[in-house]
């Protein structure tokens, strides 16, 4: 029988399951595996989250607050604007395909580099639209390239930064050189869900951007800094026009009720995340100087994760590492094969990481 | 500035914010707000659910598993069906935006009772087609109407069963006189959100139908009597070739760990479920014993939540209920004017809404 599936679905990737970490170690019959591919925080999350959920054992069956009025108090009040310019949803792989969403038809064009977070491509086809993939220009979003492929078409331009897979990012400057190049009906999105563990004092102020260009829409997660990837929960910010059209579409209750709860204690714990950001800048640091030594290339990165060029094949990195318990996200499955990209982790792990990493390549190179 | 909004976006119903139960206690003055509106389950969760949810404490900085692979296991044996015929999502709410955007398109239809769960028609509207409303019959789903409403555009055709908000239940006998009409390409949407509540024992035996009839789909919670609402879990079992289809579309993080986790251990406490349906008859039955010695009304109900006709004005009776704490679904918001849908609560506040709805409405006629 031919399911009436719309043509957009079946030309969609195929979904293929990872194996749960419980799985991995059965077949590898190992005892530890360490998951250095999902960017998650080695820190956890702060003390204050675990203490909210215990707190919340009984309100399990009653829904969460379809408005997140809590949250949405909390963070205007912290960022100085209306609750009515948040939205709020499951992570940012619910809000981004919230905006395909509101605002993509077949023949739009959504704008996005070629390689970058996979979501705004996967939910660009499913409305019928056209991802148009613009190269990166030395591992760095290639801005003047981007702005330039804008067509009467472009509905969407998908900034991320620091993007993910490669952790680099573009300064206030270079951005301000092309702003006033996008039509102001074009909406941009400045993807910041790393954007906690930036170091430079170059990043670009997306906040302060909004007050002048009403197509500014600022996407953030709980997921990495905060530590809070297992709950969902990410938020936007926009012109309260635009999140009024957003909150229509989004499901009224994407987000749970301890996502909720645990994203205001999170919010509130800025101890804890200085300290997530001071580590991870130590850990970059260390592992960088550890890839130098090594003599091998990597891209700068504000992120929690690093790319390194693993100087030839790195499917057989990818499998001498994930043999000894240790995932990373090689670089075929990434588009830029010869490359891994590895999430920071604990101390131990990434000095067991980069001690495995020496291993394999001279291992890969001896045959 | 126009911002590019899709038309269908456009035509949505704007979002109204339901204010928190902390609100409406500081705007009332009142310290305790009695929640009988969203048909939770007032005995709580089972214990096993708190137990695994603070095992978890140590994970909430680590994603959940993208496929649910231990739920659909454990979903999977006890149903003796195969994992790859069950998809995931965070709520009913989820999956039913996923099955729209699955098969949906401009100037499909999509065929549902015209009074039901709200879901299926702002889905239907977001892809862009149309929803084809059916009169109910004496509160009753009309199965021979809905099936002689069937076009060639008919893609979906939605079945609550029990239907919210009225309760009633369709027999496996009713659905067996229409199902052949149906033409294969249609799907059938058999939503069962509130299945485990039913006692009759006519309630149509749906995995049965599934192995005939490869276009139905089985809709189902957690949110209800496993008592998990506030942690977003819901699922769907279907053919494999189409769940293949859906799980293209659904967010690969769309469940949190916790809800996963948490799932798994209501699914395997009986007893617990067990409990929650015989409290729940039990207090139906003491409400329609109720409802008869007041002279009122209602629809037969096979779910945990009843529809009484309050001869009247039902605004004025909701607002008197409000005043005193207790919240229930007026009928004006479900289209059902002259009616209020009450949740079965607790045995006391059961009492104390039968004692405050007599006084509600000996106030109202008094005027």
């Amino acid at each position: 029988m031919n399911y009436n599936v719309r043509d957009e679905v079946k030309g969609m990737a195929k979904y293929v399951a990872g194996k749960p970490i419980a799985e991995v170690k059965r077949e590898l019959g190992i005892d530890k595996v360490v998951k250095l591919a999902s960017n998650e925080n080695p820190l956890g999350c702060s003390k204050k989250v675990k203490e909210v959920i215990m707190e919340l054992l009984g309100e399990v069956n009653m829904y969460p607050d379809a408005t997140s009025y809590e949250f949405k108090e909390c963070l205007s009040t912290k960022l100085n604007i209306t609750r009515d310019m948040i939205f709020c949803g499951a992570g940012s792989d619910s809000l981004i395909n919230v905006l395909c969403t509101v605002v993509l038809d077949k023949g739009d064009e959504s704008l996005m580099p070629e390689i970058t977070f996979p979501r705004y491509e996967s939910n660009t086809l499913l409305m019928g639209a056209t991802p148009v993939k613009i190269p990166l220009k030395n591992n760095y979003l290639d801005l003047e390239a981007m702005v330039d492929a804008i067509t009467d078409k472009t509905k969407i331009i998908w900034f991320c930064n620091p993007n993910n897979p490669t952790g680099s990012m573009f300064t206030a400057k270079e951005f301000n050189n092309i702003i006033d190049k996008i039509p102001r009906e074009v909406l941009i999105v400045m993807d910041e869900a790393y954007g906690e563990y930036v170091t430079s004092d170059e990043y670009p102020d997306s906040l302060e951007l909004l007050k002048k260009y009403r197509n500014i829409i600022i996407l953030r997660t709980f997921s990495k800094a905060y530590g809070l990837a297992s709950l969902r929960f990410g938020y936007g910010i926009a012109r309260e026009e635009l999140v009024d059209y957003l909150n229509r579409v989004i499901n009224a209750f994407d987000t749970n009720l301890f996502a909720q709860k645990s994203a205001v204690e999170a919010l509130k714990d800025e101890e804890f995340l200085a300290q997530v950001k001071a580590f991870n800048e130590e850990e970059r640091d260390y592992l960088t100087s550890q890839f130098e030594k090594m003599k091998l290339e990597y891209v700068p990165s504000q992120a929690n994760f690093l790319m390194v060029n693993v100087r030839g094949d790195d499917k057989s990195i990818h499998e001498y590492l994930l043999q000894r318990g240790y995932i990373i996200r090689p670089g075929f499955l990434l588009d830029m094969p010869g490359w891994l990209r590895v999430s920071i982790g604990t101390k131990e792990e990434n000095r067991e990481f980069c001690k495995l990493l020496g291993e394999a390549i001279e291992e890969r190179d001896s045959k």
